[in-house]
């Protein structure tokens, strides 16, 4: 092993002028376009008009270009990236050696950041276009915290006002994630709240609910709407957010590049799908442009299978049904997906630009049960150091079992994956997994095709 | 700005081949050598036999060791260093603007690693030592949970058991430490625990006590001397641990020497010296040789102040009077600071290192109060992103006033500060400050003068 240690490191960092200087924009080499997001009243496709009172423009303007294939990182959201980008790509030779496989595997580890995980990426480009507009500020809603989080530091940063939604149950169990927000600066409301319509209607209708993420949105999108000054952005399952997360495939691919190392298999766990649609962007482009060919695997939680089990059709992004419609993987929005305790996978849908990519056969999907996943995490703590977040631990799940198909085989594979975050504020989950409390719920059939029975007429 | 960010980036990265290859034992260029460990019991200098029993042959070697100037990193340690180091020495930029500052601030971030500290640094070289000696297994005590965290972290990669004793109230407290601590496979106690005859001593003569370090500590050095193959583990004070921590201040160096920089005032926090003493180690090597001159500062809470009010004489190094006597500055065994939440800097004593070079006016001390020092963590983490540690946040309050020192005068001073870790495990403290709940309380004179009353009578 040492002779390959002097040759490839264990980290590759790029220098600041490597860095990526545009994001990649794959829909430009997609030849299927994503379909657009609809107007639920009406059935057709939104205007930059009806987006306006909700998004910044220069976000709506990324959200509808499907032409252009490089957009310019902003100077001032290049200058906060060198605080905290390029981050590592690792050459996990100490899991390789645990493993006894010949594959080389290699993750790119967003963790390295306060908010813990990839979302600081594409707050901090929305955060600048905010401010450039003008706005004094945006709100936003978060679940698990991820999200919450990192736009208080990209909010921070501009010198934006940030209100918060924050799912009650979260906003009582998680208490550490509301401090980091506070300490941000960030206004943090329960959701349901008695500060807008929704919530007080809500509030009446289901006494001492503890709120869920679609409520959290129509609260959040109520008060962007209706306060001077203000726009609501959103962390995960847009195009504009996927566009921006398009720095870790292009940081993962230069590094890679740099040493002359081709990816056999790119591995990344999907919620919304910000993460992996970010990591695969450029290999994904090679593979549409006929110049490289890549496995592409996305790995998904089994309590919460969009593409494995899902149906590719019109739905809401939110279970209040408040959202426009996005074609998409889906499980219906109003499906409630068990307790998983990867917070951020547990969306009914995907991302539209990853929905038409996998259903034109172009990636591969997995779904995984959470105790094999805690599993995986363990391991992979124990050797490479990280404490890795459940989110990401679904595609540590996945790279194990591919090293260990070469093991096998005997090729030496380069297996690629993505390291979303780490797991500081998912340690109850860890706790049920050490007390050996965990268990695995996977809907069933029934579950879903009652489900599917609910979606939009448009589908129709 | 633009121009001079070009010449020196946002973040000093080493390459893996500029990585310090021994550790730099400062105890060689001391013409006055830190004063000897006694044994409590004859009052006489602890020999290597008497250690024996409790300490790994290979850590007592270097503990004794006042000679040798470069000790090898052994290269499994090495290997190991790579997955989290080089940590950044990263351009402060953003804190400079928003200070408005001439002065140029750098800082050592050592919280880049799951133990969210700079512990990692001494937890894996002392599991190798132990691994080497055949041993089965070590011990240790945590309080504040990141030493005991690092060296499950350690313990894990090497195969070695740990037996961890956590002060009762931190387990009880702080689920998560100890869960972090248990996926890495160590075991964890709380004490006092009823496994000791010094715990059942200490719960028959305090029920419902909440436990202390000083009984943690008992508590792990018995299992150690009467387990077959185990010994005990301990992650500051020693010279030992300064030694291995001196890769900090190696890297910083060779970081800063990279760019041509010079440092003028170099600032750490200051608990029992850890990661001030290897933060500090080749600046103050090049102070003792002559070589160049720099203003060394320590940074202590003003409710634990060791070096500023404290006094330099042979004391116990835990409050159950069971250690060894260490010459140092302490504020008495028997002292218990009032709740400060940077729980790593609550240690009565201090480095006998540190103390010897403090007496002779090699470095100077200021203590801060705690509501100022989470101010300054705040202005911190909202313009560098860091969230960081409340003992870390200490240097950060001092070099923010130093650096609107040099707003004053004009001057563009280099300020380097050691930022030893994240606040993740912190929140708690972070929301009595977002709350304006947060006081300072420090010791009255009268206190202090009763506490050095009960001071060993060696010291007569």
């Amino acid at each position: 092993m040492s002779a390959e240690m002097n040759k490839i490191p264990y980290k590759i960092y790029l220098e600041e002028n490597e860095m990526p200087k545009a994001y990649y924009n794959l829909r430009a080499d997609m030849p299927i376009k994503p379909a657009p997001l609809l107007n639920p009243g009406t059935g057709k496709p939104l205007t930059f008009e009806e987006m306006q009172p909700i998004f910044c423009d220069e976000l709506i303007k990324q959200e509808l270009d499907n032409d252009t294939q490089y957009i310019p990182i902003p100077q001032e959201v290049a200058d906060f990236y060198k605080m905290y980008r390029p981050s590592p790509l690792v050459r996990a030779y100490c899991l390789e050696k645990a493993l006894d496989t010949p594959a080389h595997i290699y993750y790119k580890f967003e963790g390295n950041n306060t908010s813990g995980s990839h979302k600081l990426n594409s707050a901090i480009a929305q955060a600048y276009y905010a401010k450039q507009q003008g706005l004094k500020g945006v709100t936003t809603e978060t679940g698990a915290g991820q999200w919450g989080t990192a736009l208080s530091m990209a909010c921070s940063y501009f010198g934006l006002d940030l209100k918060v939604f924050m799912v009650k149950v979260s906003y009582e169990q998680k208490p550490f994630r509301r401090e980091v927000m506070r300490t941000y600066g960030a206004s943090v409301t329960p959701s349901p709240s008695m500060e807008t319509a929704v919530g007080r209607r809500i509030n009446e209708e289901f006494p001492g609910t503890t709120g869920s993420l679609g409520c959290a949105i129509s609260e959040a999108v109520e008060v962007a709407t209706t306060t001077e000054g203000y726009r609501y952005e959103l962390g995960s399952v847009l195009n504009q957010v996927l566009l921006h997360q398009s720095i870790i495939g292009l940081e993962t691919k230069a590094a890679l590049d740099k040493y002359g190392i081709k990816a056999d298999i790119v591995i990344g766990c999907a919620g919304g799908g910000s993460n992996l649609g970010g990591l695969i962007a450029p290999f994904m482009g090679e593979k549409l442009r006929g110049e490289a060919d890549y496995r592409i695997i996305a790995v998904e939680p089994a309590s919460c299978p969009s593409f494995t089990r899902g149906i590719y059709a019109y739905d809401f992004c939110d279970t209040g049904k408040v959202s426009p419609l996005a074609k998409m993987y889906t499980l219906g929005s109003g499906f409630i997906p068990s307790a998983n305790h990867a917070g951020g996978l547990r969306f009914h849908g995907m991302s539209p630009v990853l929905s038409e990519l996998y259903d034109e056969g172009l990636m591969e999907a997995i779904a995984v049960e959470q105790t094999s996943v805690f599993e995986a995490a363990e391991k992979f703590a124990r050797v490479e150091g990280i404490l890795p977040a459940p989110e990401s631990s679904h595609a540590i799940k996945v790279a194990i079992d591919e090293a260990l198909k070469c093991k096998e085989t005997g090729e030496a594979k380069n297996i690629v994956f993505g390291l979303t975050g780490t797991g500081y504020f998912d340690l109850v989950a860890y706790q049920k997994y050490n007390d050996g409390e965990m268990s695995d719920i996977i809907p069933t059939d029934e579950e879903l095709q009652a489900s599917f029975a609910k979606l939009p007429k448009v589908n129709a």
